[in-house]
C-alpha cells in the first residue's frame, strides 16, 4: 500500500482559516430523484398503509411475505436472541445498557411551579411522549449498541411504547440486534426498513402505530423520508459522517492516538479524524504510527481513504489555541488527551462530546461510558445536543392566575393587545378585570 | 351578516373519532413554485451575500438602497423608538418583558456532572449559543410581543449576539418592533426580511453574523427557507395556524369564552377555537353570546371564517373524558375553565400551554403572564415544547475516565466493538487495559 499523506496545517500560516474552511466543508448531498422516489412512497403508505409497506418490503429486501404480521418479531423472538448470545458478550451488553441507564437517569427533567405573592402560579409541566419509534439500519452497518443509545433514553423518559423498525434483506436478521433490543426493552420490533418504515412509523398503519418521534440513523432513503416527515412527527438530527477532533500535549503515546484516529476512520471514508498538537515533533510521530498501524487493520481500505481525504494533523502555538480551534469545528467527539483537561475544559464552548484525559479512549464512549453515542456532527454541536432523555419529553407551561393577578396582568394585557391592534385579546382580557 | 353556523360533535354519536379527525386535519401547502423560488434566493445569498440581500430587498420590499449598511438599524434608533413611545405602552411592555425574564430564569439548565467510585468522571456541560437570529414578520403581523417571547430566553440562556431581523416593505417601519427590540436587548437589528434574510442568518454574510439558530414566525417563503437551511443552522418548529381548546364546566360566564374562542379567530382565517363541555345548554348560550359579540368586534371578517370553518362546539360526557379529547388534539393553547382546574391537570398529557380557571384567559398568557407565547400548533404539542431558554443552548456529554475504569470498561468495549467487526475501536481500548 502507497504512504498515506495526511493534510499537515499551521495556526501560523497565511491561509490557515480558509485551509481549515475546505477541511470541514461538507454537504449532504440532496439529490433530486431521491427525493421522488421518497416522496411517492411516502404517499402510498400514508394512503395504503400495511399493504404498501409490504409490498415494498418484498420489492427493496427481496422477501416474499403475505401480510404484516409475518414482519412482527415477537417478544419471545427479540428475548430468545438475548438468551443465546455468547454469555461474553451478554454480560458486555448488559453492563453497557446498565451504565447508560444510570447516566441517563440524571437527565430526566422534572415539572416545576411557583407561586407569586397574590397567589398566581407559574410553572411548567414536562411529560412523556406516548410513542417513540426506532430506526436500526440492516446489513452491516446494523449496531446493537446503537439500539441500547437510542432506546433507553425513550425508556427512562417514560415513553410507553417504543416500536423498532430493522430492515432484513434477504431475510437476513442480526440476532445481536433483536437481542439489544430485549435489553432495552423494546415493546414491538418489525423487520421493514428504508422510506416505507419512515412513513408507516409517521403516519400509522393498521398494524404498525403512528409514533410521536422517530429517532436513528440511516441510508440516505431514510435521511430524505425523515426530514420529510418532520413536523409531522419530532426527528432527532439528520447525521453526517462521524467525526473526531483530537487534543494532544504531545505527552500520550503516539500509537494510542493513531489508534483512536483509526476508531472514527474506520466508520466510514467520509469520516473525519484531526489531531491538534502543540508540538511539532508529535505529529510527525503519530505521522510514523499511523504508517505503522495501518497495515495490520481490518478495515484498512477504508481507514486510509478517510486519512488521505479528510483528515488532518495541525500544529498550534499553545493549548489555548487548539481549544479555538476547536470551537471552529465544534466536533463530534473531542478527546483532551492532555496533562490537565479539566483546566482546558472551560475554554470548550462547542462538542457533542467530551473525551478529557489520556486513558479516556472514545471507542470506551461509543459503548460502556454511560452518556449517549448519538451525537451531532458536522458543526451541529454548535447548536444541538447528544441525544438525551430531554428528547423524548416535552414540556406545558402551567398558568393558574388569581382573581387579583388576573386583574393587574389583564390591565397590561389590553395595553399591548390594543396597541398590536388584537382588540379580542383585549376585551378577552379586560372581561377579568376588577370593576 | 349571515348567522354563523358553527359545527357542533357529540362524543356519543358514532361517527365522533371521524369527524374529529375530520376537524383537526391540516395540511400545510407545500408549494413546488415556492421552493423554486426560495431554493434560487439562497443560493444567491449564499454565493453573493449583501449584495443579493440588498438586491432582493430593493426588489420584493420595494425600496432603493444602495448597500447593507442603510439596512441596519443603529442601537439609538431601537432606544429612540423606546424612549418615544407613550408611556402607558412603554410601562406595559416593560412589566411583560420583567414578567418573561423572570419566568424564563427559571428554565435555564445547569452543568452537573458526578464520580464513581474508581474515580471515574460523567456528566453533562450545558452551553449557550454563539448567536441566534430572531425573524420578525413586517406589516400587520409585526408584533413586539413576539420580539420578547424570542429575544428573552436567548438572552437568558445567555446568547452572545442576538441578531434581529425586520423587512419594511415600502419603508414602513414598525416602532413598536423597534422599542421592543431594545427592551429585550436585541445586539443588531436589519430591515430585512424574507428567504433572502433567512439565507443571510443561515450562512452569512460581509455585514450580517452568520447565526447558530434561526426562531420566529413568517409566510410561507420564510417557512419554506427556514426547513431547507435546517441543519446549517438550527431552527424553531415551523408553526401552523393558531387554536384554543377551552374546556369549561358550564359554570363560567358564556361571553367571556366567546370572547377566548374569538382571540384565537382573529389571529387568522385558519385559526381554530373549540370548545368541549359537559353542559349541552352552556354551549347553547356560548353560540348565543357568539351571535352577539360578532359584530362588535373589529376583525369580525376574520373570527366569522375561523368560526365558520375550523371551529366546534364539542358536547363531551364528562370532564375526564374532556381531558382525552384533548389529548387527542395536542392543541397549542388550552383553558381549563372548570371549578378545580388542579384535579383535571393530571389527565392532561399534551398541549403546549395549559391556562388554569375561569380567570386564566389566554391572551393574558399572550402578553405578560411570563411563560412563553411561541407554542407547538397542530398537534406538535405530542412531541415538542413552548420555545425556551433550553433553545438556545445545547449540551456537552463528559467522559474522564480513571485508570482502573478505563482499564475494567476497556474490557467491556473491546468484546462489544468486537462483535460488530469494529476493530480500530476494540484495540483503542485494549491499549487502556492495565498489563
Amino acid at each position: 500500500m502507497a504512504k498515506i499523506e495526511v493534510l499537515r496545517l499551521d495556526s501560523q500560516q497565511d491561509d490557515f482559516s480558509e485551509q481549515l474552511d475546505k477541511l470541514l466543508a461538507w454537504e449532504s448531498v440532496s439529490n433530486k430523484e431521491v427525493n421522488q422516489v421518497v416522496d411517492e412512497i411516502l404517499q402510498r403508505v400514508k394512503a395504503d398503509g400495511d399493504a404498501a409497506v409490504v409490498e415494498y418490503t418484498n420489492r427493496f429486501d427481496r422477501l416474499n411475505v403475505a401480510s404484516m404480521a409475518e414482519l412482527e418479531f415477537s417478544q419471545s423472538e427479540l428475548q430468545h436472541a438475548l438468551d443465546s448470545l455468547p454469555e461474553e458478550q451478554r454480560e458486555a451488553l448488559t453492563i453497557a445498557a446498565q451504565r447508560v441507564r444510570d447516566y441517563h437517569e440524571r437527565q430526566k427533567g422534572e415539572s416545576w411551579q411557583y407561586q407569586e405573592a397574590d397567589g398566581t402560579l407559574l410553572g411548567q409541566k414536562v411529560t412523556p411522549m406516548d410513542k417513540a419509534g426506532l430506526y436500526v439500519p440492516g446489513g452491516k452497518a446494523s449496531y446493537p449498541s446503537s439500539v441500547l443509545m437510542n432506546a433507553i433514553p425513550a425508556h427512562v423518559a417514560g415513553v410507553e411504547e417504543l416500536i423498532m423498525v430493522v430492515p432484513t434483506p434477504d431475510g437476513e436478521v442480526n440476532q445481536l440486534v433483536l437481542a439489544a433490543a430485549a435489553l432495552a426493552g423494546v415493546d414491538r420490533a418489525f423487520g421493514i426498513g428504508g422510506a416505507q418504515a419512515v412513513a408507516a412509523l409517521a403516519y400509522g398503519t393498521k398494524t404498525i402505530p403512528r409514533v410521536d418521534k422517530i429517532v436513528g440513523p440511516g441510508n440516505i432513503f431514510v435521511a430524505t423520508a425523515k426530514r420529510a416527515v418532520y413536523g409531522t412527527v419530532g426527528i432527532d438530527m439528520i447525521a453526517g459522517p462521524s467525526e473526531i477532533l483530537v487534543i494532544c500535549d504531545g505527552q500520550t503515546d503516539p500509537d494510542w492516538i493513531a489508534m483512536d484516529l483509526f476508531s472514527q476512520a474506520e466508520h466510514d471514508e467520509d469520516a473525519q479524524p484531526i489531531l491538534i498538537s502543540n508540538d511539532a515533533e508529535f505529529l510527525d510521530q503519530v505521522a510514523v504510527s499511523i504508517e505503522k498501524l495501518l497495515p495490520t487493520m481490518e478495515r484498512e481500505a477504508i481507514i486510509s481513504r478517510s486519512l488521505a481525504d479528510r483528515a488532518a494533523l495541525i500544529k498550534v502555538t499553545d493549548l489555548e489555541e487548539a481549544a479555538r480551534v476547536n470551537n471552529r469545528i465544534a466536533p463530534e467527539h473531542l478527546e483532551l488527551s492532555v496533562a490537565d483537561p479539566q483546566a482546558l475544559l472551560p475554554l470548550i464552548k462547542h462538542a457533542g462530546a467530551i473525551f478529557m484525559g489520556r486513558y479516556t479512549a472514545e471507542a470506551l464512549g461509543d459503548y460502556c461510558a454511560g452518556p449517549n453515542h448519538v451525537l451531532p456532527t458536522s458543526g451541529t454541536a454548535r447548536f444541538s445536543s447528544p441525544l438525551g432523555v430531554y428528547d423524548f419529553q416535552k414540556r406545558s407551561s402551567l398558568i393558574m392566575f388569581s382573581e387579583d393577578g388576573a386583574s393587574e396582568m389583564g390591565k397590561v394585557a389590553s395595553v399591548l393587545a390594543r396597541g398590536e391592534s388584537l382588540t379580542a385579546h383585549a376585551r378577552s382580557a379586560e372581561y377579568r378585570i376588577k370593576g
